[in-house]
């Protein structure tokens, strides 16, 4: 098996928050909104061409981050997408917003905008969301 | 069990394809694109509160109409998304784009540039969709 190699973009614009077997948790460098990014482990772009296993494991992952964020933050929805036109690399972002946040009700993908993280909030939300994933184990 | 309403901007945007007991799809009107949407017939707004078997649902939904039009079109990406910060009616947008298309790479969500679709297209489209469907049912 080929090593997996996180694409170069995700790699400068993100932080690595976990890395498992079977995928790569970032967090998108901007403290303006709650942004996780899940990258599946493997060389399909699209979508539909995961397989079930696979499939099943990034839903089961979207849905438990997805209540992490509820949680975590005052959010008012929840953006879930995987768009992949500038980076192909398969790759799901998991965005909370709010109706104050600096480019409601537009989408944030082209939004101008954008705050570093401190890298301590960084490592606290690592550790926070691994064991938010380990407790909430399917 | 309340009879399902769908969301009135939705019904302006788009052609209903197919409208069964447990969603209804849609097509953007919006002929410079592929663009589907699919609504399931639920009360919650966002994707991690649907239950599982409405979400299996959903996923092999998306995976079928993922590969329909990748078999109807010419197309370089996929886009799949459920963002809902204007409709909140839960919805899925599927949309097929090229590297020639109005808006790439930028997202669709926001971006100026629509046709109208000829009725008798969307007609076309709403039984090779259904054909499609039913000849790949799980």
């Amino acid at each position: 098996m080929k090593a997996f190699v996180l694409d170069s973009r995700l790699a400068a614009d993100c932080f690595v928050l976990h890395d498992t077997p079977h995928y790569i948790l970032l967090r998108m460098n901007n403290a303006l909104l709650p942004w996780l990014i899940l990258v599946p482990k493997v060389e399909v772009n699209e979508w539909y061409e995961l397989d079930k296993a696979c499939q099943d494991r990034m839903m089961g992952l979207v849905n438990r981050l997805s209540a992490f964020i509820k949680q975590e933050y005052t959010l008012d929805k929840l953006n879930i997408a995987t768009i992949g036109n500038i980076v192909s690399q398969m790759h799901i972002h998991i965005v909370g917003r709010r109706q104050d946040d600096y480019c409601w009700p537009n989408v944030v993908w082209g939004a101008e905008g954008r705050e570093d993280i401190p890298a301590d909030e960084v490592k606290a939300l690592a550790s926070k969301v691994k064991e938010y994933l380990q407790a909430n184990e399917k």
